[in-house]
């Protein structure tokens, strides 16, 4: 049987406007009320992302202590920086996820597989991407998800452990095909691999995002993704994936309870 | 190169309650505005339904006048009965598409398919059931695909005149894997049949119909539906059926500008 969809909710993102004001004044309510609609409406993770400037270790500590203050949801630890994610680990009530590790910054990968060695409750979301920026065809991808897997094993980690995000691009500037090939190869060859897809990526550029999203989702679940990065509190996402997910994998009981249910529940 | 997804507006359906009540009431201004507010959102070409009832022919003969008055868009007839088909096309300004036969009405479809031949600028959709209703796998609805396909080669049709009708059903009854599976197996076996899905159906039964319809479409799309049968007025579908073919037709510009153009046609 499959298992349901996780869901890691964004709006906890510095790079938002609004959320970037709320970092900026330390709005602790605006932080708190973020954290809550996205739990309200189904998320299984809190991603936290400060988002550059200076002092992030401080307000990443800040913001994690204001959204833990409200939900028991795990958190997304989300920094381009290694050590940040280490370092906040502390401050976290229980396990979550370090988001993201990568080949271009090897060092800190290994750091971070080593702590998962120690500490069985977490996870990491590993980039299928390395020095050179995005790749760009789905083969590349492929090549560097390899090298991770070998890490991985070498240290005898857990595979559903290692969440791999195949990086979605923005649509107006890449072609969606690749990704989504990306996908349906890690899902042929890996079956037991966590593919995890960042849904609003693919809209960056556009007018009215949320359709784009919308698109992309069921496409991103058919092609194998387990996990979306996405705005939990975007109605016509949100309900985009629960049908998305009774039209999918209906587990045999065709009468899209999953979905029935998640209305019920005012999802969307 | 791929064609750019025909739409065939739905709204036009005597089984849609305010749209049966126009007709009860023979509100010539109601038909002629849904036929006008479905041109402006991109359809390709009106369906026009009476659905049920005594004087169908007579009520179909009056639609189509209020329709043509307005808009010069081809009409989808839309009857389960071949004659009413035949007769309502004196009334029809320009060529358009009789919507159905089957080798239920194995008879009919002789009919319509000699008329055809005769008038080139016509279509069909063959539905892909038979007597015994709508076959529960994929691989019965391919034989009955087979059947059809013997029929419009022994007049020699041009395949691209008999659109292919998988039948959506609801999901909440029957698992949409079937329909998809058909419509992938029909573009892996004759790449040039259209397809057409009415979208709708997937929805039946189901709360906040919107969200199921959009999820399905861009499924039908990567499965290989080139014509889809739905609302364009619900902006919601009509925004991801533009999204979805640009994310999955980039047609080699992966800047999306078919979305952006819909978008600034004030589609959704």
């Amino acid at each position: 049987m499959r298992e349901k969809i996780e869901i890691i909710g964004e709006r906890l993102n510095g790079s938002l406007p609004s959320l970037g004001r709320a970092i900026a004044e330390r709005d602790g309510n605006y932080i708190r009320q973020t954290a809550l609609r996205q739990a309200e409406k189904g998320a299984d993770y809190l991603d936290v992302c400060v988002s550059a400037g200076e002092g992030e270790a401080e307000i990443l500590r800040w913001m994690i202590g204001e959204v833990q203050s409200v939900t028991d949801l795990p958190l997304c630890l989300d920094s381009p920086d290694g050590k940040v994610l280490l370092q906040a680990v502390a401050f976290c009530k229980r396990p979550g996820i370090f988001n993201s590790v990568s080949l271009g910054r090897e060092e800190e990968l290994e750091e971070i597989f080593f702590f998962l060695k120690k500490h069985p409750g977490w996870k990491a979301i590993a980039m299928l991407g390395g020095q050179g920026g995005i790749p760009k065809t789905a083969g590349e991808r492929l090549e560097i998800l390899e090298e991770i897997r070998k890490r991985r094993e070498r240290l005898d980690l857990e595979e559903e452990r290692i969440y791999v995000d195949p990086l979605v691009e923005a649509a107006a500037f890449a072609n969606p095909g690749e990704v989504l090939e990306t996908m349906a190869e890690i899902r042929r060859r890996y079956p037991e691999t966590p593919v995890v897809a960042a849904v609003s990526n693919i809209s960056h550029g556009l007018p009215m995002r949320s359709y784009v999203n919308q698109s992309f989702v069921p496409l991103a679940l058919a092609a194998g993704a387990g996990c979306l990065i996405l705005d939990p509190t975007d109605s016509g996402v949100r309900g985009v994936l629960s049908a998305s997910e009774s039209l999918l994998f209906p587990d045999g009981k065709p009468s899209c309870m999953s979905y029935v249910k998640d209305y019920r529940r005012n999802f969307f």
